[in-house]
C-alpha cells in the first residue's frame, strides 16, 4: 500500500497522496470489491491504530511480514480510496489477535449513525455520515498454522459465530464471509468447512476460498490445466455448503467468496527485515501465468451460480498485475485477461459445452485444449477462449443453442512468443492484448483460429 | 433502569434521582437480592464504563437490545440503591465480551480494602469502605446462541472456572452462580450443566435456571399447569447437581439459583432502535398471569431445600410488576401474589400433601386443581392456595399433622372477572388483592371456599 | 524479590538498591539462567505494569499469593540485575490472564531494535540497545487448576502455539519452553505433554518439568531415594518428547527444562494477607534436605543429554538457600551442594556405573546407597557422591574406563550431626561444606570413605 498506491511523495501523487498513474491503470480493471487490510496482515491488525490524527498513530511491528506498519493509511483513507475508485469496500476483521468485540466496534465505527462511542469517533474523524460497508470477512486463513492466532476448526467456529452475531447486532444489513479452507493441502480440508458452517448456522453468508498456483516444474501443459483443479475446489466447497444446509434443514446456504487467488510461486521473499513499505514477493508474470489467470476467471464465470465474490490478490507490486519502480509503472501480463474479461462482465453466465480434443495434465487432471466460458449480456454474447496447446493453432466454432450470431462487435487476443515471455520495465510490450480480427460469421455461428498459447475475448451480436 | 427507577427529571425523583413512588411500591415486595446489570445486557457490559465521574462515562452501543447505554447508572449508584432499599446486591459479571480478569477486578473494586489499583479506584469514587458484595453470577445464559460471546459447554466451563478461581482469590467469602441451562428447549439441556459443574468442581456454589412461560394458545388450564413443568425443571437441575457431586465424591453440592423467571409472551419487541432508555417488552399482565406467577413462587417454596435464590425478572416496565407512564405508576396483576407471599416468607417450608381432583394440561402434565405450599413461621402457619379451576369454586380443608390450627390471623384473596382481565392506567383496580374473610376454624383445621381462578394467602395461628 | 534481593532501604543496599551481601552469596552459586517473574505469580502479571517511571507504576493485587505487587521491580530492573550477576535472563510470559499478543509485545520490548511501538518504549525507558533475551517460558503450570487462567491441554496447546509463533515472528532467535506436566500427580500427566507437543510442533524448543519433594512422614531412607523418582520423571518426559518427534516425523525434538525444583513441605503459608513483600513459605532446610538437593543435581547431571536447563526455585527467602532477617543473612544447608557442584560444572557428563549395595525406599523405589555422577572437564574429573546410609560409612573406589586418576585436586564434604540438623540465625554453621582430605590415589583409582548421610564433591586429575 505504502509504495505503489499511497505514495504522497511521488510525482504522480494526487491531492490525497495516491499515484494517479496507478489508479488510472487500475480503473481499467473495473474491479468491484476491494478487500482490506489483508491477508495474513489482518490477523495482527488493530483498526483503532489506523484512525484519528495521523501524527498520533503508532508505528507497530507487523509480525506477519516482519515489517513496520506506520498506520498512515487506515480505515478512513481506505474508504476515500474506494469512493474515488468506485470500489465496494470489503473489510476483513482481525480474528487472530483481535476479539469479536473489536470487530463489532469496527462495524459500529463504519456503519452506525453517530451517538455512541465508536460511531462518534468516526464523526469526529471527519465523516458524520456512516460508511455503510456491506461486506466483512471474519478473519483470514485461520486454518493455517502460519496465521497469527491460528486455532482448530471448533475454536474458529466459536470465535467467528461470536463475531458474526455481534457484528450483525451492530448492523443487521451487513454480509459476512467465514474463513473456509484456505488451501486444499491442509489435513483439515473440508472438515474445517463443515464444522465452521455448522456452528455458524445462518450467520455465514459466504465462505472463503484461496488459491495460489504456479509452474515450479516447468510443465506448461499441466500448469495450464490448473483450471480443472480450480473447478474442482469450487465444486467441493459448494458441496460442503449444500451438505451443511441440508443437515441444518435451513433455507439459507452459504455462497462462495474466492477472496484470494493468483499465480504465485517464483518469489517467496516474505521477510520485510523490520522496515516499512518493503517490496515483498514481487512476481514477474509471463504468458503462461496470464493464461492461468484467464483460467481462474473462466472457472469463476462457469460457477457464477455459487461464486459470488472473487478478489485477485493483490493489486500493486505484491504478486500484482501492476508494478512500480520509482515513478515508472509496468503493466504485467496477467493484467490483460482481467481487463479483457472485466469489461465484458455484465450479463448472465451461460452453460458451455466443449466438443474437441483433450489431454491429461500430470497433476491437475483432464482438460480440453480449449477452455471456455460465456456471458449473455444485453443483446450481446461475450465469449472467452483459451488455447492451451503449446504448438497447435485451434479452429473454433461458436454457436448458441437458441439464437443466431449475426456479427462480431469486438475481439482481443493475448498471446506471446513463448510460455515464459515476460514484460519488463525495459521491454514492456512483450505480452499485451491486441485486436483480434479473424472472427468470421457464417450460418449463425462464429469461427476463428486461436493461436497456440493464446487467450481471446470477444463480443458477438445475436440476431 | 433509566426510565422507571432512575429518573432524575421526574416529579417523583428523590435526592439521588430515584422515583420515590416506584421505590415505595417496590418496598412492599420485600425483595431480598437484586440482580444487576442483566440479563443479556451483561454479556456486553464493561463495569469500568459505569464508574468514575459521570460526565466522563461513555455512551456505548448495547448490542443485546440494540440500544444506547449512557452508563449514568453504574456500580456505585447500584450499591446506593441496594442500601436504600435493603436489597442484597447480586452482581453478574460479563463472560461474553469480558475476561475472567475483568471479573476479578470488579470483585477487587467492590470488596477489597483500599491499597491496590481497583480498590483504590472505588475509594477515590467515594467509598473508602468495601461494598462486601457476596453474590456474583458468572455470566448470563451463555448456552444460548443469542448471547454475546456464546460458547459451547466445555468452553464456558473453562472460562467460568477461571473467573471463579480468580474472583475467589480476590475475595474468598463470595458466593458464585454458574450459568446453567437457561431453557429446557436447547439441545444442550442437562449436558451443559453436567459439563460445567464437573469442570468447576467446588467453585460452583449455585447453578442458575431461567424460565419464561406464557399462554400463546389461549389454553388457560394448560397454562395454569405450568407449575408442574417448573417443579420438573427444578428437580432435573437438582439431579444434575447431585449426580456431579456423587461423581466427584465431593462434600460440596451446587444449589439452585432461579435468577430469571416470569410470564413473558405477549410483547417481543426487543429492538431499542438505537436509542437509550426505551420502553421495550412491556407486558400487560392479566389474572391468569398472576396465578402463574403464584405458581412459580409456590414451586420455589416447595423446593426451598435446593432453590436458594430466585429473582423475578424484572422489576419496572420491562416485563415487570410495575409500569410507569410519565409520572403515573401502575401496579400490575403479578405484583400481588409476590407481595402476598413475600410478606409471609419467614419460616420453614413444609412438605404439603394435596388430596383432591386433578386434571391433565395439554403440555405441562397432570396437576391438582388446587396448587399449594406452606411455611411454618414463629407460631404461625402461612398457607398459599391457588384454585386453577376456571368455573368451579373449591372447598378446601387445611390441617397440620402434629398441631392444631386455632385461629386465622390474616388472609387475602386475588381473583378477577376473567382469565384475561388486566389492570390499566385507566382502570387500575381490576386485579387486586383484597381481604379474604371466609376462613373458618373447626376441630383444629381451617376451611374456606376458593373462588374459581383465585389465589389466597393466609396466616393461621397454631395451638 | 522486595525483601531479600531488592531492598533499597537496607544497610547492605548497593547503588541500585540490591543487597550486596545477598548478591555476594548468590555469586558463589554460579547460577547461569535466572527465571523471572514467576511461578504462579506470572499468570496474573502484566509486564507493562512494571516498566516506565516508577512513580507511575500501579500497585496491583497479586491473586496467586494474595499479596500486593508494587511493580517497583520490573523488566528493566531485572535485566540490570542479570547483567550485574552474569545471569542469562529467562522470562516467563503470562498465558493465564495475558494474551499471546502481550507476550510477543514483550519480546518486541526486550529484543527488537527501536523503530516500533514497544521497542521504542524500551529505548525511552533508557535502553536503546535491545536486551537480547533468549529464553522464554510459555506460561507456568497451566495444567494445574490452581493456576490463574488454567485450561485443559488442548486449549493450552492452542494458546502456546499462538504465543510461540508470534514471539518467534518478533525474534526468530529466541528459544521457548512449553509448559509440561508440572507434577506427576495430576490425572493429565503425560497426556498433557503429548497434546501440547503435538500441537506446537517445531515451535517447542523445551518442555518444562517441576518437582517439589519432602519428608512429611519422617522416613529418611525413602526421602533420600527421591532421586530415583526424579530420574524416572525425567526419563518419562523425555519419552514423551521422543514419541511426539517420531509421530511428527520431525528432525526437531523438544528438550527438558526443569525450571522449578526444590525441597518444599514444611511451610505451606501461601497467603500474603493482602500485603506487599511478605515472607511466605520460608522453609528451614536440614541435612537430609541438602542431600536431596544434591540428588536433584546429580539426576540432572546424569541426564544432561536431555535436561538442558534447570532452575532451583527460589533464591532468597521463599523456599530458598539464603534467608534474610533484617540486615542479617543465613546460608541454609541446601546452599552447599549447589555451590559444590556448580563450581565443578564445566565439562561433559559421563555415564556412571555403580557396583554396590542397594535398598528399597517405601515410595521412591530401589536405589544404591551411593548416588553418584561425574563430569569430564579439561584434564580433570569431577565426581559427586552421596552416601544415603543413615548409620554406615561407605568405602568408595572410583575408576575411569580409559584413563588413570593421578591425583586429587580438591574435595569437599557436607555432612552433619543428624538428618534434621539445621542452620539458624543463632547457630549458622551446623551444616556447612568443609574440606575433605581423605581421598587417596592408588593404581589409577581414587579411594575414600564417605561418612553416613554425607555428600562429597571432588576434582581429580587424570593422567
Amino acid at each position: 500500500m505504502y509504495e505503489g498506491v499511497f505514495e504522497p511523495g511521488s510525482s504522480h501523487a494526487d491531492a490525497d497522496g495516491y499515484r494517479s498513474d496507478v489508479l488510472e491503470a487500475l480503473r481499467h480493471l473495473n474491479m468491484t470489491a476491494m478487500r482490506y487490510p489483508g491477508g495474513n496482515f489482518v490477523s495482527g491488525y488493530h483498526w483503532q491504530d489506523g484512525v484519528g490524527p495521523r501524527e498520533k498513530r503508532p508505528t507497530v511491528l507487523d509480525l506477519a511480514w516482519h515489517s513496520k506498519e506506520t498506520n498512515q493509511f487506515g480505515t478512513d483513507e481506505y474508504i476515500r480510496l474506494c469512493r474515488k475508485m468506485g470500489w465496494l469496500p470489503m473489510l476483513a476483521v482481525n480474528l487472530g489477535t483481535g476479539t469479536p468485540e473489536e470487530a463489532s466496534n469496527w462495524v459500529e465505527y463504519c456503519n452506525r449513525p453517530a451517538g455512541t462511542l465508536y460511531a462518534d469517533m468516526r464523526a469526529s474523524n471527519g465523516s458524520e455520515q456512516p460508511y455503510a460497508v456491506k461486506l466483512w470477512c471474519l478473519g483470514n486463513e485461520m486454518d493455517g498454522p502460519w496465521q497469527l492466532g491460528h486455532v482448530p476448526a471448533d475454536q474458529y467456529a466459536i470465535r467467528a459465530q461470536q463475531a458474526a452475531k455481534m457484528m450483525k447486532d451492530a448492523d443487521p444489513s451487513i454480509e459476512l464471509v467465514a474463513c473456509g479452507s484456505c488451501t486444499i493441502d491442509l489435513e483439515s480440508y473440508m472438515e474445517w468447512d463443515r464444522r465452521v458452517l455448522e456452528h455458524m448456522g445462518d450467520l455465514a453468508d459466504y465462505v472463503s476460498l484461496h488459491r495460489y498456483v504456479g509452474d515450479p516444474n516447468n510443465d506448461t501443459p499441466d500448469y495450464l490445466a490448473a483450471s480443472a483443479s480450480i473447478d474442482r475446489q469450487i465444486e467441493e466447497m459448494d458441496a460442503a455448503c449444500r451438505f451443511v444446509q441440508a443437515k441444518r434443514r435451513s433455507n439459507k446456504r452459504a455462497y462462495l467468496c474466492f477472496d484470494e487467488w493468483n499465480v504465485w510461486y517464483k518469489n517467496h521473499e516474505t521477510d520485510g527485515a523490520g522496515e516499512a513499505g518493503q517490496h515483498l514477493i514481487e512476481e514477474a508474470y509471463d504468458l503462461e501465468d496470464a493464461l492461468v489467470v484467464a483460467g481462474f476467471l473462466q472457472s469463476f464465470l462457469r460457477h457464477a451460480d455459487v461464486v459470488k465474490i472473487a478478489n485477485l490478490a493483490q493489486i500493486v507490486n505484491v504478486i500484482a498485475p501492476i508494478l512500480t519502480r520509482g515513478d515508472e509503472l509496468l503493466i504485467q501480463s496477467i493484467y490483460y485477461p482481467f481487463e479483457m474479461m472485466s469489461k465484458r462482465r455484465k450479463g448472465d453466465s451461460l452453460r458451455v459445452v466443449v466438443d474437441g480434443p483433450s489431454y491429461e495434465g500430470a497433476t491437475n487432471g483432464s482438460v480440453h485444449y480449449i477452455d471456455t466460458s460465456a456471458i449473455l449480456g444485453e443483446g450481446a454474447l461475450h465469449v472467452f477462449l483459451t488455447n492451451r496447446s503449446m504448438d497447435e493453432a485451434s479452429e473454433v466454432c461458436i454457436g448458441v443453442a437458441d439464437s443466431a450470431i449475426v456479427s462480431s462487435e469486438s475481439a482481443e487476443l493475448l498471446t506471446g512468443p513463448s510460455p515464459r515471455a515476460t514484460n519488463s520495465f525495459e521491454d514492456s510490450d512483450v505480452i499485451k492484448a491486441i485486436p483480434f480480427e479473424d472472427v468470421s460469421i457464417q450460418h449463425g455461428q462464429a469461427r476463428c483460429e486461436l493461436p497456440p498459447l493464446s487467450f481471446v475475448a470477444m463480443t458477438l451480436k445475436l440476431g
